[in-house]
């Protein structure tokens, strides 16, 4: 654990506390609406109706991944092809938007 | 609440309450996930490591989905159709589908 | 080809040919736009314009993709329930629409 | 279209015609696809079967959108990323990713 949190302190460049209180808020509220989508099961509630709270909450963790996504070309990615190390890194995230498209 | 939950009961054929319970089971687990997540964005994690793991989440969250549209078919709409209002029950289903795949 | 096509008839409820001349319709314009997309790689156009065109003629397909299943729960699925083959039907639809989302 | 053609000689950097012809092979098959898929909906073949394809051919069409997407962020967006106009050219492409992801 501490090996790896190491690791990550070189790897990661800081994020802005503020932008990272944000997805907390809003991966909180997404958390809120799994809970949801639980009672509604257990209340036997009619299949549609949860399947769109279902919809919802994927919509809206999907728009986490894209501000994460956004965040990590503008810095990690960015940092990377300054320094010439950018078709790894384009890779990399390649890799990830292709397994998100699943 | 309660006139809501009348009314479900009068249009929800009652689930297995096995399947409800692997269902709840597994959103739980999404639940976890996602509170993971949260831990990841606070730790300030590498954003590649947080995208591979949301995108588990949302792979998690289809499936249930998935399920829950194949108990639909096979129950609400499979009902539906015997009795003759199929087309209905379909439209809506495809309206459901629809906003899935967005 | 003979076998497949005999086969075929037995298998398939006789669509509404007006139905079918909309689909294919619709195929011939993705047809067109597909025939577009390859113009604009070989005029070396900006990416970007060319991912919007991509992006428009999956949108297109995936239509098409939806109006059928529509047509197939009504009348392939609405059959096999009527007649009592309901699970079997479902679950072979399922196995597509798990497919699409990939 | 002139004008069209000499703006965007400006603002895209030339591609390797190699990688070109190859996408444009790619297209070719999936341009064939579609054209199987109009005959088998012309033959009044099976629904499932017809849906098979429309997803082989969507599958086939966002690896092309994926090639493409790779192409522009080792170039495209490298190159502005370099000259210090990187997050313009994020917000571009998030665009596009967005509208894929529908």
């Amino acid at each position: 654990m501490t090996v790896e949190q190491k690791e990550s302190n070189i790897k990661v460049p800081k994020h802005d506390s503020k932008d990272n209180d944000l997805l907390i808020k809003r991966l909180k509220r997404i958390e809120g609406q799994i809970r949801g989508i639980q009672q509604m099961v257990d209340d036997d509630r009619y299949c549609v109706d949860i399947l769109i709270q279902i919809s919802a909450a994927q919509s809206a963790l999907k728009n986490v991944g894209f501000q994460l996504t956004e965040r990590h070309m503008k810095h990690c990615v960015h940092d990377a092809m300054v320094k010439g190390d950018g078709d790894e890194s384009v890779e990399e995230l390649m890799a990830v938007l292709k397994q998100f498209s699943k």
